[in-house]
């Protein structure tokens, strides 16, 4: 057991095990019903778009990754590294990354129909039909990455490779997360204003030349992008550990140093058994006739947690070499993310008094709504960043501190996402069912279609509660773990650029004093690009919903018989806008992700740039959260009003939930979820760009 | 030159000399016409509720105050230090915070209803009235700081001593800002939601029952707030540098430790230098007939810098033994100052793009409105965040960096700070103008006279641009000290109190790395304050304001002669439900400022704690930054619109803006500015429990 080989291969064949599984059920999915000649045209329209916004998507990152590999390859080369394979495995990353998110795509796009028409029979199959579509998406992002891992290490045995990969995967992560926010906002919003507000047509109705373009955002925003996102988490959180128990083979602890190698692909093993969980949870999710869908996905969720428990901690136990400690870091880290869940949940649900009071104050106008929404938001972050606080130090100590503790935060990410198969299939499954309820408006469905297609999304909803807590503790740790393993890197790079010189000076972990002015002026620069980041995405989302909105009163002037429902608008101008304006607003944000860690390393040096990571992951975790609750907050209270509170539908307290809403829509759908991504992502380039770095640099 | 004493007797006698000056102009603006009886009614009304609520707050905070200094004395005692003195010290800065709050407050009242007065007769005469009310204040700010601080080191030669008053003075004023904040935007929301958005009459209109309420806000959130406010800054910059002065005493460079007491004593050198400037500078701020009163403000400002910086470059250059690089680091400062508040310009006025954009996509509705200001708010950040960087590395490395540079961090600060006596008084003439404006309306006075009382209010808009500037970075400066200040408290008391055990154990600088997982949850714990401290304001903003709008319609609904006008309501309702409010959701607050520093310090120890102020200075300073600019933004939008923009008053475009403008109100009068006092507050707590605390802790 204690063969490393062995671990890797087995990683290798589950990891094909899941995609096999994942083409399974697409094939599944496809074999379904598509219904009449109305819902496959309109399913048509949606997946054309879907296709079109990823094709330019796609084109754009080729040329960004393609800058981005040869200067990879150029640097390094310089430095005496190895230029090409980094170039190679970077390339192979993105590649992967982009493969897992186009075929989520195209089993949503395709799923979205076949749920629709399978709701105008039973709720059960039209549960089974969005489900095992998510699974899909579940199972080809953690095969995929599992075996793009473990080939690389297999190969090569060299984790800054995977590091490389990781960097691959992460750099389309967050183009994919940000450009399908922008995109999928842009087009709600006008959508909403427009046909809701203005001409007081209902959602989803044909008449809105902005509809397709609203429901191709579902799938190119929250299915492609949050796929790529749980990609890029998974893999980073591997590569941290993986660096850090690398970085064990230097240690000046014999038993340590010799066992570094099983440190070094303990992540890999995780994943493996994690994918094995998954299965077996994914087997137990099934909605009894009149069962209830939100229950059969927690379920799924707990069996998968719990037979990864059991897995790892047998595992962990039988190989005989590993601290046994790093059980308890585990665990810790999935019992933290449970209860943040739950504390969320407080915060977001309406079932609470913050949705209830914000609800309520909305009587006295839409002001009070947003104040008291952002206030709600910013206090929401409180019992996260405690939970997050508790995982770390339990995570660090409990193993026993230092290098080991280090890694014990690491690794306990590292288990946390290692379930991601189960959880992105539960995930993805919401937005597909949101569309099938689109589907199903658009092609003139029977209202009890409709209805039962809102039961599906509140289940959705309800599963969230549990997935979000995870992914929230689970990224904290993972950019946690990445800022240990960039230090790590650096100081590595430190030792061995001034080796030849004879004079060994490391970069030793209490340089980066917050005394240090230098360290503190990294810290403040890193603590603005978070909020920067979000500024900028959700400026886009304005400038282009703008724009749109002008657009489609144009439209409906200069056509009056589009209102009458006597013509059909023409949907494609209004999806090529969103598509255009989103990926034109990827220049600024990919600069501030990419470039700005550059800069600051070339000119403030590897303190200053420690100090910079710090600051963007302590405001970055800050504003996801912040973020991600206040938009869910208004989401709520907007329903909770609609559910006949305060005055219910059209009175003054709804107009107000509604402008409350309206801004939450950016907040948690466009710059909430990607700052994970975005910080993962100065992370990896930081950690990259260690070696070049630890040589040149002003200060 | 080099005779400390010297130096504290003059700054004693000039801080007298100050708060001469203030007293004489307080009896000449007493002197001044008080109008007819209508206009000595309503402002007498005015006085009165401004009176109520500051007994009523002054009467909570000598609660508060006197459990703060029992336990000073106790714990202090224990420790075997010397407790009763630090008690009285702290009692003596509270006492002198009040007073100086208390002497700006009276003689805003009096002023308001003279400057309306002068104004029915000539331009000049009300701008004078009002600047020299402003100036009572600047003058009785500095005065009674410098007088106290000046006193108690000359007593007792003990920099520790100066902390303890520094405290008192702070705790103080983050109440007095915090719930003046609340107060004032209470009853400005309620006013403006019933009055103009609900019934449709105008601004300050009798009719409306919260009116007196809204117009005592002016004076006890806007004068006394921003005199407490300025007061805390003032002398928590100074003893800042006082500490790291002492520290000197304590060095191995035998000359820098031969000359600590001089070092001492510098800040308050500055301050005294610093009123001599304002006195110059104050005496020049005079308008013609046709003048401008905004360039006088501004020329007042100019004078005075350029004074202060020649007397600070002779004073430095004539006394032998001090570094002569600090005339840089100050200068430094200064020069940021201004690139600061010409940046922050741009994002608040109307003349540049985003106040434009703003008002422009309020067509489009209130949600649009909100996300672009916010978006703008999150963006203003980064040119400030990037002076505060430049200016601390200047202030640094100009001197030589390490200990003598971070002493010019702080010195650059107290420099800043040292024109206080000119910048209060053109800051304070603003709310001054703002309410003489409200007088004349309510007491019926012509069209004309509230004219001028526009143009007078705008002058102190303008004015405004440049004193924000200089406060934003003097404020990020003077956190950056204390925080310094704090290591080295606790790295003394750390020494001292382990140097009997024979084993002489320093705190270290390179102790606090951000590797080490106790700093980070340090670091974590701190980031979330700020924002909780903001939200929890905002909150209880919204319930009060939810509260009176439901009290003012009952009164409506009561009484309808009283919408006709021929009843008058009773308004001392609105006054004490506003100061109620407000007194009660200061608990809160209060104990996020004293108490959460101090359970972070027992539990997780000095690292722990230098880590949390880290944090939280880092996060406090990007709020202030954001909610006051995007607070100003969305201010100056809706004026924009207002000004016939995009369809001007009673548009769509206009409904939209006046709704950000009032999200923007707590965010730029209410939570913003009490940040700063926040972290000053949170960074003398725990240099003051330093000693403590070294010995005391869990981990």
């Amino acid at each position: 057991m204690s063969n490393t080989k062995f671990w890797l291969i087995l990683g290798l064949v589950l990891g094909l095990a899941s995609l096999g599984v994942g083409l399974y059920y697409f094939f599944w999915v496809k074999k379904q019903d598509d219904g009449n000649a109305r819902s496959r045209e309109v399913a048509g329209w949606i997946r054309d778009g879907a296709r079109a916004y990823l094709k330019k998507l796609y084109m754009a990152l080729i040329i960004v990754a393609g800058i981005m590999a040869v200067i990879l390859a150029v640097v390094y080369s310089i430095e005496g590294q190895r230029g090409i394979p980094t170039a190679v495995c970077f390339l192979f990353g993105a590649l992967c990354s982009a493969i897992a998110g186009y075929l989520g795509m195209e089993v949503a796009v395709l799923a979205n129909v076949r749920s629709a028409v399978a709701a105008s029979k039973d709720l059960n199959t039209a549960f089974n039909v969005a489900f095992k579509a998510g699974a899909v998406m579940g199972f080809a992002v953690v095969g995929v990455a599992t075996i793009g891992m473990c080939a690389i290490y297999l190969i090569s045995g060299d984790a800054q490779l995977v590091l490389a990969y990781s960097l691959g995967c992460s750099s389309l992560a967050l183009l994919a997360k940000a450009g399908g926010g922008i995109y999928t906002k842009t087009a709600d919003i006008a959508a909403d204003l427009v046909g809701k507000v203005e001409v007081g047509i209902p959602e989803d109705d044909p008449r809105n030349p902005a509809v397709v373009a609203d429901n191709v955002g579902d799938n190119v925003g929250d299915v492609a992008g949050m796929g790529a996102d749980i990609f890029d988490s998974y893999v980073a959180s591997a590569v941290a550990a993986m660096l850090l128990g690398a970085a064990f083979g230097t240690s000046t602890d014999p038993v340590i140093a010799a066992n570094a190698p099983m440190y070094t692909v303990l992540p890999l093993i995780l994943c493996a058994l994690g994918i094995v969980a998954s299965l077996v949870g994914v087997y137990f999710v099934r909605v009894g006739e009149n069962g209830k869908p939100g229950k059969a996905l927690n379920m799924g969720t707990y069996i998968t947690c719990g037979v990864f428990a059991i897995l790892m901690a047998i595992v962990i136990l039988v190989i005989p070499t590993i601290n046994n400690s790093l059980i308890w870091a585990i665990l810790a880290g999935t019992a933290v993310g449970v209860v943040i869940g739950q504390t969320t949940e407080f915060f977001t649900s309406d079932e609470y008094k913050p949705v209830q009071i914000t609800a309520e104050y909305s009587g006295s106008g839409a002001a009070i709504t947003i104040i008291s929404g952002m206030s709600y938001g910013l206090i929401s972050i409180v019992p996260s960043i405690i939970g997050i606080v508790v995982a770390m130090m339990v995570a660090y100590f409990v193993v026993g501190g230092g290098d080991m503790g280090l890694y014990g935060i690491a690794i306990s990410a590292v288990g946390m996402l290692a379930t991601s198969g189960m959880i992105v299939s539960s995930d993805a499954y919401g937005p597909i069912v949101d569309n099938a309820r689109g589907i199903a408006e658009m092609s003139g469905m029977d209202e009890e279609v409709i209805d039962r297609a809102d039961v599906l999304d509140s289940a959705g909803n309800t599963a969230k509660a549990i997935t979000k807590g995870f992914s929230i503790a689970a990224a904290a740790l993972t950019v946690l773990g990445l800022f240990v393993a960039f230090v790590s890197e650096i100081n590595t790079a430190t030792v061995i650029a001034f080796s030849s010189e004879g004079n060994v000076v490391g970069f030793a972990f209490s340089d980066i004093s917050l005394m240090d002015p230098i360290v503190l002026a990294g810290i403040f620069l890193g603590s603005m690009c978070p909020p920067l980041f979000s500024a900028l995405t959700m400026l886009s989302v304005t400038e282009n919903a703008f724009k749109m909105i002008e657009y489609i009163r144009g439209v409906f002037k200069k056509n009056p018989k589009i209102l009458e429902g006597k013509a059909t608008p023409d949907y494609s101008e209004c999806v090529s806008l969103a598509a255009d304006g989103a990926l034109k607003s990827l220049v600024l944000p990919a600069i501030i992700a990419i470039v700005f860690p550059l800069i600051v390393g070339f000119v403030l040096g590897p303190k200053g740039l420690t100090g910079f990571l710090g600051g963007a992951i302590i405001t970055g975790v800050l504003f996801a959260l912040f973020m991600s609750n206040a938009g869910g907050l208004w989401d709520n209270s907007k329903k909770y009003v609609e559910a006949g509170n305060f005055g219910g539908k059209g009175s003054e307290a709804h107009k107000a939930a509604v402008i409350g809403d309206t801004v939450g829509d950016p907040f948690k759908d466009t710059a909430g979820p990607s700052l994970n991504t975005l910080i993962t992502v100065m992370s990896l380039v930081a950690s990259t760009f260690a070696p070049v770095i630890a040589v040149w640099h002003l200060f």
